[in-house]
């Protein structure tokens, strides 16, 4: 592709979705320039074949990176396929400082020459979301629809965001101002001050298995807004989305001008554990972070030159109380632990049911009923086959296989998980969720209760009381973190107990869900995915404090 | 004092002032609500006798700290007068727990409320500002003047800065949204969404010994305005300006209807390390801290649940290439020098000077010449005692002493301290600065220019060339940091390498200070004091990255 992409000509194509973003995140309320149905995107087929003949190769950069010491790689789709791409693996020693030379010429174009080269980083790429569909179904095993629309379009909505944020953030100070002190009689001061906002070195992203594009642009995007350089390390199992993601980077930043060595990529060797080693380096200022809660507690330990961003596990809770649309509720909850086979950071593992029965606007429902009665949900959701496959994907990995299958040691299964064919793909893992019971009374719940089991497994747990389950709520979020809360409850009391636990121990709250909304997703522009004020993640995608310090503010003071 | 503190008589009160220091912070022009001439605070008698009240006795609180476990304090006037004011000394397991409890409504009054009352102290503080300069005067040494100008208006300025910060980050999310997700020919997705700006937890503020005010009411201001409680650790030599301050926090938040204890004082035992204690409480989950790089590293490194904003040493460096205001550049220059017998954090200590002299509107001057012009300036500057007194005021404690009485060791002495005898405190140890020439060709010099010499003690360092001081400049703030960076030069070509390394390392510098600006001043809602980006602090006074981890939003949704 090549387009003009002078200053004027991306100011034109892009200032008014720059601007539209800039409200957005004023008003929180809905908005997207990229739509999410796969008719928008022009031919599906051949999105495919282009991503097909990515595969059983060498990676094609258009311009080579510098200190590239050979090429690895060995990805396997969790839907069974061989992916046979291989990557360049970097000397840092060579790569690093290449990196660093890139990095005044874009520090001085200012943010809103980056903030538009990034939109048609962007925009390059939502033109290819049908391919990065399907990259990102054969990397993280999301189903294809999720794949499409979590993977594309909400993904883009998410560096879409950041950079909106990151250029909020860079031009709230003036270029430039006249300061001018009145001295009484005598002639005032007067001085004459610049500000440029200045990068603070090379941004590292750490990618992850399960959302290898959304949960990896607002970092990539919101460091590169602020006149980062940006690395981006993904894991060794969801290399090629990123890898499509900084090719697309290098093509627009070497045509915009710029140096392509702004975005690089780095990919592991087998076992090599190339993040410990960038992440540590000096040049390394910024690290984001998506993945286990040890390895985000060493980064926030040891990459102490860098400001760290990390989303780690957690353990998300849902509280039952009462409803007055209990089908609603039930297919609400049934879905919302379907979803990608429960894989995602913020599904509901814990949801906390009490002993004496919830009310509902039929009557009372036993503890025993709610739970056969979201087996049952859980059930008809999953039924069909064909309806199975479009909402679980695979398993992304052998660990959640291995966890799934240890579920019904951990209490009585109140819904055992089934493996589902999929018509195209013999080899994929697919699997529906296991509802196993568990009893605050039993002392076995707690260890079961207070640790993330990430994949399709989730618990009805028995608790004494509503109260007892708030209060369980505000211990799990503060010992082990939480990405989302839910809420179910008919009683003010209830609700106003629910808000308050959750401000206290800072985690989002969503209350009530019965329709098409599902506690586990969450849209750019207006709601927060994590808080950063509990274990689960140090950081909320997106707001200031996401980009804030990613850039400083460099004076220039002369006398008028 | 007693008035109306109800929200709207606050509002009325302050708001005006709130939305003027936010057009401000935007436009970075002078102003500031808060007079710089002692004629504008009443009765200065009247401000000495309050002052002079307070020594030789308990600490009078309106109200009792919880947890108070005895009483302590031994404050030694660099003027020679004993204060003999005694503080309460804390027990964290109760003092803590009782402030955390204070929170709930302080969260739930909102940004605004809480703005108009962080406002409403500053204005109490500000109409005892002749009482305030005493304090400041001796705790931290500055002449009465400075302790005036620095440690009253100008430190409440900083204060209303960093509430104005904290307010404007704290707004951009909306109170509530409604979402509206159009869906093609069904019904639109809604939900009706809530944000809620949480506080962190405990803000701990950690004083310095030169700066109580100035230094502690960013952090204190930033902390109390998002919401946070604040426990105030003074440094053990200057307690009584921060005591002031939070007594007059505490009857402000008490008659505005607020527990007292969202703001407490925590004073050190003798050398008891309360800090180290406090620092790491899980309750506590903000650290503001100015001192030592040893104790703020250790800080940075142990402090890990909580967000840490540092100023540590750094080595300021001046650039003297060329000039044509050469009489202007050494009036400024022996100023600056002098101001505070050289005891801040941004007086210059490296004056780097070819060793083939300079440019000057009269023709070149060599080394030597500089080097003896502006020990002249100095000693000019200084040769009236009572001139002296008032710029240089006392040094702060004995380990300045002891460095400036090393110095002549350092190299050799261009211009030697003399002691000046102060009229009314005959015990004042009161010093004009040293000036120690030192050569970069020579091997001594190494050691001497790459460490803070904190104190009346400058380098005039004769470097092979202009070049070579640029970039002497560029590594000393990569390893060393730097709070200032001055500059003289007419070459636009030296200039520019001097922006350019600035904006590398990024560091504050200004260019060709000849008037009445210091290189050592900055002024609030316009200078930012510090970049953030050097080792010399991890933050900048004051900008959103200082106010927008102080706090998290909450959202709650619910279906429309």
């Amino acid at each position: 592709m090549s387009a003009d992409l002078s200053p004027l000509s991306l100011a034109e194509r892009h200032r008014d979705t720059l601007d539209q973003a800039l409200e957005t995140i004023r008003t929180r309320a809905y908005w997207s320039p990229y739509p999410e149905h796969p008719k928008a995107y022009g031919d599906a087929e051949e999105g495919r074949a282009a991503f097909e003949a990515l595969l059983g190769g060498r990676f094609p950069f258009a311009s080579e990176q510098p200190g590239t010491d050979g090429w690895t790689g060995g990805e396997q789709s969790p839907y069974g396929i061989e992916l046979g791409v291989q990557y360049p693996h970097p000397d840092p020693d060579v790569l690093l400082p290449a990196m660093r030379a890139a990095m005044p010429a874009w520090r001085d174009a200012g943010p809103e020459a980056r903030a538009m080269v990034c939109l048609e980083i962007l925009a390059r790429i939502n033109a290819r979301t049908h391919e990065f569909a399907h990259a990102v179904m054969h990397t993280s095993g999301q189903a294809f629809t999720m794949a499409f629309q979590a993977g594309g379009p909400h993904a883009q909505d998410r560096g879409l965001e950041a950079v909106a944020y990151a250029y909020a953030e860079q031009v709230r100070t003036p270029g430039s101002a006249e300061w001018v002190k009145p001295q009484g009689k005598r002639d005032p001061l007067g001085l004459h001050k610049a500000f440029t906002a200045v990068p603070r070195g090379i941004g590292l992203v750490i990618g992850c298995n399960t959302f290898p594009t959304w949960n990896g642009y607002p970092g990539l995007f919101a460091s590169l807004a602020t006149g980062n350089a940006v690395l981006v390390k993904p894991h060794p199992r969801a290399v090629l989305p990123l890898a499509m993601t900084v090719a697309a980077a290098r093509d627009v930043l070497a045509e915009a001008g710029f140096s392509p060595d702004l975005v690089c990529l780095a990919v592991d060797r087998p076992g090599e554990g190339l993040a410990k080693t960038l992440a540590v380096r000096p040049e390394v200022r910024i690290v984001d972070y998506t993945g286990s809660t040890a390895f985000g507690d060493w980064l926030e330990a040891n990459a102490r030159q860098a400001q760290v961003f990390t989303e780690k596990a957690g353990v998300n809770t849902v509280v039952v109380d009462s409803t007055d649309d209990y089908r609603g509720m039930l297919g609400n909850l049934a879905f919302s632990l379907s979803l990608y086979s429960g894989q995602m950071c913020t599904t509901p593992q814990n949801l906390l049911i009490p002993r004496g029965g919830i009310g509902t606007e039929s009557g009372p429902r036993t503890y025993d009923e709610v739970v056969a009665d979201l087996a049952a949900a859980v059930d008809k959701l999953l039924g069909d086959d064909a309806r199975a496959n479009a909402l679980l994907g695979a398993l992304v990995n052998p660990d959640v296989k291995a966890r799934l299958e240890a579920a019904p040691g951990m209490g009585e299964v109140a819904l055992a998980s089934r493996a589902v064919a999929h018509p195209d793909f013999p080899d994929a893992v697919v699997r529906t969720p296991a509802l196993v019971r568990l009893d605050t009374a039993k002392p076995d719940a707690e260890a079961a209760l207070m640790a993330e089991c990430f994949g399709p497994v989730a618990f009805a747990v028995a608790v004494d009381s509503t109260d007892a389950a708030i209060r369980l709520l505000g211990r799990t979020i503060r010992e082990q973190g939480a990405m989302t809360v839910g809420g179910y409850t008919t009683s003010p009391e209830v609700e106003r107990q629910l808000v308050e636990v959750c401000q206290e121990e800072c985690a989002q709250l969503s209350l009530n869900l019965t329709g098409g909304v599902y506690v586990n997703q969450t849209a750019a522009f207006s709601d927060f995915h994590g808080s950063g004020g509990n274990p689960a993640a140090n950081a909320a995608l997106c707001d200031a404090a996401f980009v804030a310090s990613r850039f400083r503010t460099v004076e220039v003071r002369r006398p008028a």
